[in-house]
């Protein structure tokens, strides 16, 4: 973290606190700078971005003082999806919101995409372009079937961060998440299985599902604490359940991670029904506070839990390089990664390998973990100042997704495709539920850089949302 | 094809065709050189190549002569393969297979790996060093759904080489040719579903059908003109057959290609019984004579010929870049391809669209075609003299596959795991067929290049069959 940008915490810390009220002037700028020994230049970018922030607005040659502020929005009650068995829909929406891809003009608030563009990166092209010349026979032929072994050490390593204990041999490399938890899906449901995920749930996920013709229920989540185990023991008794999707650590897309004591408690009830658990990592090092939150998986015993993960959110999506620990499935996965696309591209995988075994890969994620924060603070700063008063918002704990519920009669599908027309993007919370409920919410991805020209953009989604609750 | 390779080519069908006697001698270089106006080393490298093919002999200070020859073995017959649905076997077998793929101390002639070594495929890392450093956006971000359109528009062009015309928009990229068939599969069946094949047929076809608890036929194969007809109408009257796999171009492993009258009847075939065809076109480009055969595909009209194929056999297989061609099922193979592996790697893609774009593959191509069909000969030849006599082997019209039927007292399962402690590979006929059929055939990959230690391998490979036959 730069100076300013810590400097900018600490203030944005103390006015969250209370300890400067509404008005008050804040310090010059040349004493904080004696304060924290830090140069006048720093303090002034601090005070900078506190006020893209909206915590504070300067007085022409007054200086500082703490902005009026509505009240923070409260975070979302527990949801309520329906409780039983159900087909999924909304594909051709999903399809849409992926066709905005390939074209540059769209401002893309509804994918999933992280910041590429980040200096941090830059190790990774010399990586990439060093196994292009080092190493043309291997980057050239087939992989082995479980993938590059000199990268699956880098993860079973990175992995300890958050006390989940493998060896390279336990894990399997995917084309990315997706295709992990595709496969760890293929090796144990058929179709017409059921299989329980949390709601909102990502709309990817359940697309996935639906394409392999498998149910799905949605479970109560709350965007504090996670999924209901109350609900989901309830679903287990009423339904034969194969398994259930969780995101436990920087939920997508509410940005939760769960309490240890609930990933304990949803492992003890997947052992009682015997049930499989996908856990989707994917957000997992993105947490907020470092070291980063355990898995559900380290505390399996009997190889029920398929976790899932990637370095698309951490690093890159078009590295496309995920893996998969399957636990007692890993024949079976085995079998299906063979089945479903056989083998993985080398030199991505050699890449990111020295990425991480250079050190490149803590120092980057470091940085990310910090910007993306900000990034959230300063979108719900906007929220707060563009929306409508009567609004939730969630108070992610890591990742980069704010997950924002509207009054009832704001249909977002509505406001989305308005939108369009605007080249913005964003994601109605109608695609993170099988049966299209939540049309009245918004996920919104920070992770884009918090320019002046995403500011206008907040503001004009502000505006289209007042428009359609006239 | 360089000028001494055109001479030796032209020297061995004058010796196949009987111009030349056994045991009478050639031409001096002198002469030859004259006579096709070429340099005396030209010939002197024209007459090593048919030296190492076993035509001709040197003999001190005389000159060369037409070598004693035992007779060309016979290509094998139509085989006869159980005809009903059943499940398939062999897994364990293909993964013992599959898991030489890091060891480099092995010699691999059982996988299919093509010959990455070759000069024409530098420019192929020039093309990914550049995309790495002028798109590293592109590179480092989601690719679209169908994939690169660049590389889909190359695609396109070099498909009407094959008479199949179709648009960038008829195309969806895949993880090499396997995902595009295992797409195809998932867009079009379900676990339980019968799906006829060629006997024998690659074994990764067959695991792939496996994994999706596919059932399969397999169908009588002749190994000059491929699948029987008869014998497949026989089939679909009598089973609910969902579709066929076909690779009709340069098959693996028999290598012959379909002609162009029976490919029109299999496609009659599948509209009178309304079944699907999954043509897999990955050695098409690989035909001995230019221009390459034409597709199923082309001729279909209704949509029902789902057209796989990849750069893995023509390029390189680290690429991971193939494709299918859906036809009436787009929508459902889109889903298929978001359900298994949503994304494909975009630095691959764009290296490839390059190599294309610039020239680079046609080159590549031409050469490798020529070297292969060279290569198939220099085996053919070591095959003869180490094998035994009562043996048949293919005459591959493209690709680089041979497959060698051997006495039926030959267990090759057994052989293979004697070789296996010399460090050497093969692939034994069972792992072709769905319930283990063919022990005495072989499959042998002429990718590798026809070296001295590659002529030392066939000949150890020739004494441990000799020594089953005891």
């Amino acid at each position: 973290m730069t100076r300013y940008q810590h400097l900018a915490n600490l203030l944005a810390e103390r006015i969250e606190q209370g300890l400067y009220r509404q008005g008050e002037k804040l310090p010059s700028v040349r004493a904080l700078s004696q304060e924290h020994g830090v140069s006048i230049s720093t303090v002034q970018q601090a005070y900078q971005t506190l006020e893209t922030q909206q915590l504070i607005t300067p007085q022409p040659r007054s200086g500082y003082f703490i902005a009026p502020r509505k009240a923070q929005p409260p975070v979302p009650a527990m949801t309520r999806p329906v409780q039983r068995p159900v087909d999924i829909t909304q594909w051709d929406q999903v399809l849409d919101l992926m066709s905005a891809r390939g074209d540059k003009s769209i401002t893309a608030f509804g994918g999933g995409s992280p910041d590429v563009t980040q200096p941090s990166l830059k190790p990774l092209w010399r990586e990439m372009t060093r196994a292009v010349q080092h190493s043309s026979t291997d980057i050239f032929s087939y992989d082995t079937l479980p993938g590059r072994r000199e990268l699956r050490e880098q993860i079973a390593r990175l992995m300890l961060d958050a006390q989940t204990v493998v060896t390279s041999e336990d894990i399997v490399i995917t084309n990315g998440c997706h295709a992990a938890l595709s496969i760890a899906l293929l090796a144990v449901c058929v179709p017409g299985d059921i299989v329980a995920v949390e709601s909102p749930c990502y709309y990817g996920t359940m697309q996935l599902l639906r394409g392999f013709g498998i149910k799905t229920i949605e479970i109560p989540t709350d965007p504090q604490t996670g999924i209901s185990i109350e609900a989901l023991e309830l679903a287990l008794e009423q339904w034969p359940i194969k398994g259930v999707i969780l995101v436990p650590n920087c939920n997508n897309p509410l940005g939760f991670i769960m309490p240890d004591a609930r990933k304990r408690q949803v492992l003890a009830l997947a052992q009682r029904y015997d049930i499989a658990i996908f856990e989707d990592d994917i957000y997992g090092e993105l947490a907020n506070d470092y070291p980063r939150p355990r898995t559900i998986q380290s505390w399996d015993i009997d190889g029920r839990v398929l976790l899932c993960s990637s370095f698309t959110k951490t690093v890159a999506p078009g590295l496309r390089v995920g893996w998969i620990v399957p636990g007692r499935y890993y024949d079976r996965v085995l079998h299906m990664k063979y089945a479903t696309s056989a083998t993985n591209v080398p030199v991505t995988q050699l890449a990111v390998a020295a990425f991480i075994r250079e050190g490149h890969y803590h120092r980057h994620v470091r940085r990310m973990r910090q910007i993306y924060h900000s990034n959230m603070e300063t979108y719900t700063c906007w929220i707060r100042q563009y929306f409508p008063c009567d609004i939730c918002v969630t108070r992610p704990q890591g990742g980069y997704m704010l997950w924002v519920e509207l009054p009832e009669i704001v249909d977002m599908v509505c406001v989305a495709k308005q939108l369009c027309e605007l080249k913005i993007q964003v994601a109605p919370g109608s695609l993170f539920s099988a049966s299209g409920k939540y049309r009245n919410c918004l996920r919104i991805n920070c992770a884009l850089p918090t320019t002046e020209t995403h500011r206008c953009v907040m503001e004009k989604l502000g505006a289209a949302i007042y428009k359609a609750m006239e």
